[in-house]
């Protein structure tokens, strides 16, 4: 089978133009089928903020009314999508914007609102993935850049996470390739402490750091992603700084 | 050669929810391969304005200074376009939703500031479509949807007139279809009064309704891209009410 690398990046390196820039030019160097998936970044709460509506997280996660679903497609799927997509182009990577809702790429449900409503908010299968259509347009030389906008059988369009999108796409790519799953953001990987970085993580490890908290909070979705892909057929999972994107450095995921 | 038609649907009728929904159905019912092309409407302006931006016209055109151009990029590539694309997949026509800055689609060039500095804005040519990769898509059963966002070779995104997108891609994938180019708007067509629908129009009468101010403002551009198109290798140009997409009523355009 052929290599394919999913990678991920998360909104604060998005929010930063700087380490943004550095980064495309780091993707647009990665040789081979190649996917992007991206987050959204404050600029979706600014904008609210903005157009005078409230953004409500229960535990870090976006609650999704009707005008702030109006408002994360804009600028997720719109700005900062199409944003990435040019400026790729213009660094001969030919990127294709995508969401969720294209050809039903990633069907969705909405997300049961017992026993938190969190609104139009989507939840995803590995089986929902069009892994087919994704390897023609990757045949073609495409490279799909994916915001975290997905729809319902209904038409409806609902706001998933960025992870799960990534940890589906590996999943379901893996049928068809060797994926490499890499999740870039503003941390050098899982770390024990500050200054100590975890290099190889099973999923026996994380229990512990969980249990013990050093592992906490956002990181904890993030690492069940993470090894979930790893247990469903993904070949190599990496956790690590957007920085070092081209270097062997961060936390792998190891198998038990 | 296959045929293909190219749909381009104004901003009025996807500023009125209950059309667009009526048009999303009987485009989905248009059988072969087909790509739909979607103005702006009033959601831009609308936007601007509660985000405190101003938004100026020219000549029925918007200057899109770089706030401006943010805001267009969320409501056409963002918003309408991924609400279409959810609601077409809902009625099994699988869309995929593009912009000119998807793989280059269609690359543009900034408009020259001289005489008026329109901002942001792209001018396209049917060289600059990319009518290989786009056959590609359509060979898949996949339905492109174009919102008028673009970008250059730079990786700047700009703000291109709907009609000529839709002309530009007409024009380019004649090359490898028998091209039909429907303009899909509020009115029954080119009229010469309120009720007097005119079913056929060439080139020299068209001069001749200008000279006499029949025809005026926004037709003159829409009407200038239809001769166009017929005048370079599209077979068939139509300008309709979207309510007679599949019905043979509206303007059909006539070689001299």
């Amino acid at each position: 089978m052929k290599d394919l690398q999913v990678i991920k990046i998360g909104g604060n390196i998005i929010d930063d133009d700087e380490q943004l820039v550095a980064f495309l030019n780091d993707f647009s160097a990665v040789k081979g089928p190649k996917i992007l998936v991206h987050g959204g970044g404050k600029m979706a709460t600014k904008t609210a903020e903005k157009l005078g509506l409230k953004s409500i997280m229960i535990e870090g996660r976006r609650v999704t009314d009707e005008l702030n679903l109006e408002v994360v497609v804009m600028v997720y799927a719109g700005l900062i999508n199409k944003k990435i997509v040019a400026r790729l182009n213009a660094r001969q990577c030919k990127a294709i914007g995508l969401s969720g809702a294209d050809f039903f790429a990633i069907e969705t449900v909405k997300r049961n609102p017992v026993p938190v409503d969190y609104g139009f908010v989507g939840d995803i299968t590995s089986a929902s993935v069009k892994a087919g259509e994704i390897g023609q347009l990757l045949d073609m030389g495409l490279v799909p850049v994916f915001s975290a906008i997905t729809s319902d059988a209904d038409g409806h369009l609902l706001n998933t996470n960025a992870d799960a999108i990534a940890s589906g796409l590996a999943v379901a790519l893996s049928t068809l390739y060797t994926v490499k799953l890499v999740y870039c953001f503003e941390k050098e990987g899982v770390l024990r402490s500050e200054d100590e970085l975890i290099s190889k993580l099973d999923i026996g490890e994380y229990d512990q750091l969980k249990a013990t908290g050093i592992v906490y909070e956002g990181m904890i979705p993030k690492l069940d992603n993470a090894f979930n892909a790893l247990a469903s057929g993904v070949g190599e999972v990496w956790i690590k700084h957007a920085r070092n994107l081209n270097i062997t450095k961060g936390t792998s995921l190891k198998r038990p």
